[in-house]
């Protein structure tokens, strides 16, 4: 399984690909940044994002796309940036076909690291180790999209556990009033 | 001119087509609404709201897009969904080369209604008046995307009335030392 992790922004808005599956070795395929000027027309920078993000999808191909959840709790300006880049990323996806999920922050940092309130730095050391880097992808925007595509990675093996187990439980409760 | 306007949302995204100059009066050449299911992933709902924006665009070939702007001081949830369809409405005009413009609700109010504070019946009743219709345009979502291209029209121009007397002035400036 091939992840393309986002992890939204206006003026950095990083990308991450890990391949793989939850249980065995992640490979890092791609990591970067797209930037957008600061002083840009916010319809220029959403074109920009658009198009760094349709190069990355081109590119790589990924199975799925996970995006960052944003929550309206902190800055109103920077949240409103936050939500129109994560917009334009789940739009891309979605007109591909591609399945998008979002993960909370300490959604991503509690499946990194063990912990939901874990700092930047851990959660970058966590990435590097994880994907067998030489060192912490810079700036933390890219590290942390890599760290949503781990995650998506491993929720989603949980997730598909978890429906598996519901399922035989249901096919031997459905069997038992044979016997 | 013709101007689209683009009252955001998810579930009920207001469009409206209002052509003309300020000081005359103004056409409606389009209004309606386009609709998402709202059990539908966000994914989905916002290439529907594409689509739909995409298909304004072909139709009406407007000469700007007018959107109003989001603010996270309500509901949280129906803050995001807002701003998400917004950055789908300013990436579609930005994406053809268009000017958008984004138009705060009392900006948008009071350029209609004289007031900042009118309610959603005042509005539809000036929008009526403005446009010589037969009744408000329906849902409210619609008489707001009506509002906001009158507003930006009306705007434009004081704008650009505003320009053109600085511009003067400066020129009257430019010219004394050389006398």
């Amino acid at each position: 399984m091939r992840v393309l992790g986002v992890d939204p922004g206006l003026t950095r808005c990083g990308v991450g690909v890990v391949a793989g599956t939850a249980g065995r070795p992640l490979t890092m395929a791609g990591v970067g940044v797209i930037r957008t000027p600061a002083d840009a027309p916010i319809g220029d920078r959403l074109v920009l994002i658009e198009r760094g993000l349709e190069e990355w999808l081109d590119e790589h191909r990924p199975d799925a796309v996970a995006v960052e959840r944003v929550f309206s709790q902190h800055n109103v300006r920077t949240v409103m940036g936050t939500a129109q880049a994560s917009a334009v990323a789940i739009l891309c996806a979605a007109r591909r076909g591609l399945p998008v999920h979002l993960h909370t922050p300490s959604e991503v940092k509690a499946a990194v690291t063990g912990s939901g309130r874990a700092d930047k730095a851990q959660v970058g050391q966590m990435v590097t180790r994880l994907l067998r880097l030489d060192a912490p992808p810079k700036p933390a925007d890219a590290a942390d999209a890599l760290a949503l595509a781990i995650c998506h990675i491993w929720r989603g093996a949980a997730a598909g556990r978890l429906q598996q187990a519901v399922a035989q439980h249901r096919a031997v409760r459905t069997q038992e009033p044979a016997r």
